[in-house]
């Protein structure tokens, strides 16, 4: 009890501090973002006629301008013909498909609001706003684990024997918030996954697919080259934007899908707009001209979040050893702590008490509950860095003091 | 006969000049478009603060910034809280709230997907996107006929008796295609409605509310003001948008509903989005101001549109009367043309041969069927006015050819 009255002693001391510290979301900073600035000046869309002649003030062009498509397909390394260029988020896009499977279900089959109870793997920990999306379609959530270098792709492939089981979602690259990227093998093993269901769909949200914090990336095998190799390709969904590269909610959103699921989402699309906003595509496509330029506008990201995400890890690494364990990202937006078991809502809550909001303990899971109710989610981008070694001090200390409660 | 052969030789005079015109969708042109050219300065977003302090380049705001909120609050006289301001287009409000009432229900109701067989009434002639979008969703499509001064409310309210009737999607004010603007008579009858369905919904698309083509605006009745006096407000979602205020594809949109109906959006967009572009908001706020801003702006865009509907009338009257009848409408951007029965597709096919290219015969009606082949919708708004004479001039010609052959 000596130490933890030590450390509560601490924790009194901090908490006189009336700190008011966010690690709670991914959102970048206010000097990410500043990085992008220039794109807001008028030069990138005047003229505004995109490279096909056709005028981005005006409606038309479903499924983006052709410097957008190409754009996105060399980022994600598909013909630009399989890309639609929509919107400025990823997750409406998943939203939307969704939507769509549910009423007019996918690939020719029975809506699957017609198809009684309907089931989604979901690597865990995961996404919070993957979980939302199904449980508000009323989509039961299937746990399946993350391992080293994926899910633990022995359940997947035993789940998805079951008809019910429509799909999976998931963050290939970078994942979140654990921060790994799936392992050659792994890939390989969603392409040659033969479900019983004809409708299964993979959503693969590759939204951190250019976010590296080091100079070399993970390497992702393109899901499109595995699939296609094993006639999967109509599986999978891929999803992407620019709103951690530019502007969250300024930025431009694409789907990657197979020439049969483009159909599809096209001819949904054709009925759910007349057009998309252009000038934001021509904007992006212009100021960025090519994959290369994406890349290396992510290098001064990188800059920003490398010492960011090295000054949480040090912290955890000097206060944390022996008593919790967590993952140090190449990429992406999030550090995944996990705690002794019991200990991740009552940290939470003791950071919160002393000023330090933390994304909620449990969100990492589908409806947020951890069963162990270990696992924390750090997302160390947005606030400047001596307040995030503060907020990371304080998180420390509260772990610390759960954890001692416990014992 | 020789009347006809007359026609014919002229109508081959004109095929030989190899026309290539575009009547068919109500597109602005390129001057009205230049308009707003300056919108696209960096100086309206900067600084990107919105007027609560949120920064406009980062997450999160769901339903809009408050200075955006605030300019549709006032542009469509309801209260800024009662109005969500999110995507580019009013269309895909309307897709995303049918959807949601498919997958969700409205007002508590259960999902239309889950009630058997879902009807709507449908105004005609009427839009042909508010058509694909209830064929889209399976919705069963009744007619009601457009009278003078808005839809046959007797047949509204004996159908509203029948609970498969879910709704009636119209545009108000200088409706599509007629530029019909319904009278205070008929809102409030639309107000007074007490349908069989509990959850019962009028889609109230108020493309047209700032889109004058004189100097004194049609009047249309607040609908929420009417419908708040028989505590119907819950009926009613108001829809509308920059598209051809500003840029179409890079404007905004705002939805307006009942507060209760706005929290049932609110709960969808949340899942939906993490939050729209408020960049663009921001951009439209800061260059209009206030709604006064819009209706000034508006001035510029009818000074160029009048001319061009003038020309189109004046050559109506010239050709065709007697033969035909159409709208004179004081805004929008259509005019109705009624052809004798049986002549509309014919008139369509004639001007396509001749390289004039109208919106297709039969898309005001749910289905694209006329019953009675009569109505064609003209867009006078995208040619310069010498090619719209010339198409106008062309259109008149074939309708003759048409109404001589079935003598």
């Amino acid at each position: 009890m000596n130490q933890l009255a030590q450390y509560q002693r601490e924790y009194e001391a901090a908490r006189a501090k009336n700190l008011k510290l966010d690690m709670s979301r991914g959102k970048p900073g206010a000097d990410q973002l500043a990085l992008s600035d220039e794109l807001l000046d008028a030069r990138w869309v005047t003229p505004s006629k995109a490279e096909n002649g056709f005028d981005c003030r005006n409606y038309g062009i479903l499924d983006g301008i052709p410097e957008a498509k190409r754009l996105f397909g060399e980022l994600m390394d598909v013909p630009p013909e399989q890309v639609a260029v929509c919107g400025n988020a990823s997750l409406t896009l998943m939203y939307d498909y969704i939507a769509q499977c549910m009423l007019h279900g996918a690939g020719g089959g029975a809506p699957w609001a017609k198809q009684g109870n309907v089931r989604f793997l979901c690597p865990v920990p995961g996404y919070d706003r993957h979980f939302s999306i199904l449980e508000h379609f009323g989509i039961e959530m299937v746990r399946v684990p993350m391992l080293a270098h994926g899910p633990d792709m022995d359940l997947v492939e035993e789940y998805a024997q079951d008809e019910s089981v429509k799909g999976l979602i998931c963050v290939p690259k970078y994942s979140n918030p654990e921060g790994k990227t799936y392992s050659e093998a792994v890939v390989r093993r969603f392409a040659e996954l033969k479900p019983a269901a004809q409708d299964f769909r993979v959503i693969w949200d590759n939204a951190y697919l250019v976010h590296d914090l080091y100079e070399t990336t993970d390497p992702l095998l393109n899901i499109f080259d595995a699939a296609q190799a094993c006639g999967t390709e109509d599986h999978f969904i891929e999803v992407t934007s620019f709103s951690k590269v530019t502007f969250p909610g300024g930025g431009v959103a694409a789907v990657a899908a197979s020439p049969a699921n483009i159909a599809e989402i096209r001819a949904r699309m054709f009925v759910q707009t007349i057009g998309p906003d252009k000038l934001n595509m021509l904007r992006h496509a212009r100021y960025f001209k090519d994959a290369a330029g994406v890349r290396q506008h992510m290098q001064q990201h990188a800059q920003i979040l490398r010492p960011k995400f090295e000054a949480v890890l040090e912290l955890l690494e000097r206060e944390l050893s022996g008593i919790a364990s967590w993952t140090a990202p190449r990429g992406g937006y999030f550090i995944s702590l996990d705690l002794p078991a019991g200990c991740a809502k009552r940290t939470a809550q003791l950071c919160k008490e002393a000023g330090v909001v933390l994304t909620p303990a449990g969100a990492t899971f589908p409806g947020g509950r951890d069963p162990e109710d270990r696992n924390l989610r750090i997302a160390p981008t947005f606030p400047p860095i001596e307040e995030l070694r503060a907020a990371t001090q304080l998180l420390c200390l509260c772990a610390k003091i759960a954890a001692a409660e416990k014992e």
